[in-house]
């Protein structure tokens, strides 16, 4: 149970239906706030999966109804939320209106977080008198699976405010990385962004499908990097010389690929490429279907992570 | 069981030794050659306790004392070998020589095959008279656990060549890609280079430590990218829409990024700060329990991924 009780989820999609899930599997009571006119219907199936999937792993759900409300207007729905996480369009002037608006609704104490997974909290912090209330809180996709929330202040920052943030996403069993300098887009999707070129243009250049590059990754790397990450993956590999080692010798021929490494673009062609292949593999399978398989298995690793025995 | 029934392994270190305990595991008789005075004394544990661990996820190890024997003279070493895989120091004069030798002792109809984690099969048999016999077979550290073997054949190929290697890597139990053009670095190695990179960028810039960059990536894209490869991942991330959706809208903000990745290099100063945080963390701990702990839940994410009931 988190100190926080109501939170008010702006942006009832995909991310934002996965964070009500993980919220009210923690018995907070969470409004959704969305204007778009069917979206109770969309959201609560949703959500009512995700929880499903989250007493599969034994967390223990509160009894009686969901305490799940939807409201559109954005100055009741924040009025009394002690936090607000925030999950609409990736578009800098939304994200600017969003908060001042949220600023003159809600309590003084609330939590402002954003999911955004690129637009820093400086930027989107622009029209509010307290900008050093504004927190990134970014979840990977799905947020009620994957361990990591990236915590990013902005250039206006308050102590007191990081650390009621670090433990309210801590409260609900997520790992949490605190960046200490704001950059565009964070630490994860930079990583994932600078592994994806390459991927591209290595379909692009028909060394490989996009079907077997994800073979690649799924039977090496993915395993590799969901036990350790890069660097203690390299001070391993290095054998018993370490990373000391990997940096005298592996490290010398990485540098020299490094201006060897691809280049890419999403134009046209390119686009239609990864559509043609995409459309003869796994576009063919239903979505909820893809999706449900991959939750089932990532809570079935997140599960054998945390408990090795 | 493999067709293959003897194997002589070039080259006894890390890499060498988990490829060997694999071989021994499938009932092979194996070879290790390698000039090194005490190889015997340092391969031989490494290799035993390889074998527990495939041993403890249910692989039926042959009866009766190992079928493993050192020779230090390639010419009598690759003799009678049905496969000869070679694991040597990652220098093109020296691959060249040694295949140019191997050619020479070895069984006319044996498997050739480079561990090579970067140079290709065109380049190391520049000095044979059949080219069209080496392929590489790739595989990521350790070879005995993780999935992956890259198969890699060179400018000059024989189809009838490709398909043995591809079906003795496939009796061993690997997860086979095989590229259909030559490239350096081939594609694993090529992602992980591009990926770290960025590591080292975000390092050097001061925005993660080493630890809190590689618990970003344990907690989100290791887990991600163990159950799915990048592009079917995107698909999954971009809604109901899929890839085509990412590519619309994800897709644009990504290629905006790609100019401002960030660049490195491991100068002194880029070695020193990675060293004094490898050096306060990861690198305090013993070498053998890192790895023992590393492949202990390797193998578990493997036999999970296998057989996710």
């Amino acid at each position: 149970m988190t100190t926080e009780k109501t939170a008010t989820i702006i942006g009832g999609g995909v991310i934002g239906g996965s964070w009500a899930a993980l919220f009210l599997a923690h018995g907070m009571k969470v409004v959704i706030c969305d204007p778009a006119p069917k979206i109770k219907e969309i959201a609560t199936p949703q959500i009512t999966a995700a929880l499903e999937e989250l007493a599969s792993i034994g967390l223990a759900l509160p009894d009686g109804p969901l305490q799940l409300a939807y409201d559109p207007v954005l100055s009741h729905a924040v009025a009394s939320a002690d936090v607000i996480q925030e999950n609409g369009p990736e578009k800098r002037d939304f994200k600017q209106q969003v908060w001042a608006d949220v600023e003159k609704y809600c309590k003084r104490e609330a939590l402002l977080l954003s999911s955004s997974s690129g637009i820093p909290a400086s930027e989107q912090s622009l029209r509010m008198s307290h900008p050093d209330r504004l927190v990134i809180g970014h979840p990977f996709t799905p947020p009620h699976i994957m361990p990591l929330v990236e915590v990013v202040p902005g250039s206006a920052k308050n102590e007191g405010t990081i650390k009621k943030v670090i433990a309210f996403y801590e409260g609900l069993g997520k790992t949490v990385v605190v960046l200490r300098k704001e950059i565009t887009s964070f630490v994860g999707n930079r990583l994932q962004s600078a592994l994806f070129r390459e991927a591209v243009y290595l379909v692009r250049e028909g060394v490989v499908s996009i079907d077997e590059l994800d073979r690649v990754v799924t039977a090496s790397l993915g395993i590799r990097w969901a036990v350790a990450g890069p660097f203690k993956s390299f001070h391993m590999g290095g054998g018993p010389g370490g990373l000391q080692h990997f940096l005298d010798t592996l490290g010398a021929s990485m540098e020299r690929l490094w201006p060897h490494l691809g280049t890419a673009s999403f134009d046209d062609s390119t686009k239609e490429l990864l559509m043609k292949q995409a459309n003869e593999s796994f576009a063919q399978i239903n979505y909820d279907a893809l999706t449900s398989a991959r939750d089932k298995m990532e809570l079935a690793m997140v599960s054998l992570l945390k408990d090795p025995e």
